[in-house]
């Protein structure tokens, strides 16, 4: 049962926002698709799908209103799906003391350790149930389907890619938490999560992932090097070397000037629309 | 004296929130500027500047974020400029009341009425201050001004062009509110900023301005069909009437599904930032 909150037309196509129950998190959860014009005609055909993660603080809602992603879906015909960033109303009174920990900051993993192990179950949710669910009411072809983010949702984008390599067949994010091991948001959130025993990390962490034999699709990653977060939080350089050394095909652009925020996100929306549908078209 | 609150690299430009005391609203006013790449380079030429006024509810951060405009300005070369919608903290208790009134609700006017006649004076900040701050500080070009906003600054837009053709060389609209002397929103405004005495209406009511003899350059208008404030509020019929029985030239394009929200702008933003740039740059 999935509710209808809205919609709304947007470059030919329609934005719907939309709730459901989450079997697997165990609560209501909210999500948002952008579905392009060829979508809506009569008997259309299934159309590749593009999933999108958002960062700390974030909504289901905030792609949607500020990367100006929808024109260049539209143009391509691909499908677009943004899920909130984390369970929400859970009951646990630490879940909302920090911004970026606990609520809105899910980290698109499954928490082991009490009391997040029963909610926060964000890499079950996408993987088993949201992307079915999406194929299935919004007629995605489950043999093309992308996903990408930025910052927490960028270190989503890439640990599932490397995990899932049977699900996601194009991969591209916005300043990821390339390293999450070794910075300061990712212990925090990972210690939290999953304990303070860090062999459990490395299956989050995606350059462990790469120094580890994952492998997933050529990836494009755009870095602003005005980013605040760029020295102690991202470390796109680790991510870097573990590619150069293990063969993962990576595209890192480094761009002087740009940071952290959607006004850098739009300016390259357009390159990551077309890198995903390169490969998701392409697809026999 | 202005202070830069922030600056964001975008499309190659910047996007950057201002804050200054304004002396026409006797307060703090913020507002945003987009300089497009053209005018960041070393003895670059002064550019067309673009005024965007926004809606109830909203803040000078609104278009920025959310309408994608930056990447064809970029493209034209506009300066792009969004102030705040009404003053902010002005200590009268009546002004956060209502969501349609007071504040974030200036309907680009200045008011007579007490108390909101010693700060609401949006109309003279406009014309009289931050155009000549903004033309000054970021090398506009004065010939080539253009202006546009949405709902209630879809309002400020045309009032103010065809008061100020001066001033103003290129305009559009996003679903005005085109007669509001004759809905809801407009009446209560009205009432409150400038009293119970309808005559002193006319001048800030697009409708009885063409009907008076106004004129501008050619309006590009666009409406969404399935706007929940089109039947009540918004009256771009009477508009049409009205430029249609004077000569002002106008084209009004009406949406099938389209809603009232930045989806709907977003969708047609190329379209209004294309018919600016067609006026502003043939300017001699």
């Amino acid at each position: 049962m999935i509710d209808t909150l809205s919609e709304h037309s947007c470059f030919g196509g329609t934005q719907g926002f939309y709730k459901h129950h989450s079997n697997a998190i165990g609560l209501p959860m909210k999500f948002s698709v952008y579905q392009p014009p060829q979508a809506l005609a009569e008997g259309a055909p299934a159309l590749p799908v593009l999933l999108y993660l958002a960062g700390l603080t974030c909504t289901e809602e905030t792609f949607m209103i500020k990367a100006g992603a929808q024109q260049y879906a539209a143009q391509h015909g691909l499908i677009l799906v943004a899920p909130d960033t984390s369970p929400r109303d859970t009951g646990i009174p630490e879940a909302d003391a920090a911004w970026d920990f606990g609520t809105a900051a899910g980290f698109y993993l499954d928490a082991i350790q009490a009391p997040w192990h029963k909610h926060w179950r964000m890499e079950s949710y996408l993987t088993l149930e949201l992307l079915p669910l999406v194929l299935d009411r919004f007629k995605g072809r489950e043999d093309r389907v992308g996903i990408f983010g930025h910052s927490m949702g960028g270190h989503g984008a890439l640990t599932l890619a490397l995990k899932y390599p049977e699900l996601f067949h194009s991969v591209s994010a916005f300043a990821p938490i390339a390293a999450p091991s070794q910075c300061p948001w990712g212990r925090k959130a990972f210690t939290g999560y999953l304990g303070a025993d860090t062999s459990s990390w490395r299956r989050h962490d995606a350059t462990e992932l790469v120094n580890d034999g994952g492998y997933c699709p050529p990836i494009l990653i755009d870095q602003g090097l005005g980013d605040k977060f760029l020295a102690d939080q991202l470390h796109p350089h680790l991510f870097e070397n573990a590619c150069r050394q293990m063969g993962q095909p990576l595209t890192l652009r480094r761009h002087a000037g740009y940071d952290h925020g959607y006004y850098f996100i739009s300016t390259f929306m357009r390159d990551h629309i077309e890198h995903h549908a390169a490969t998701l078209k392409a697809t026999p």
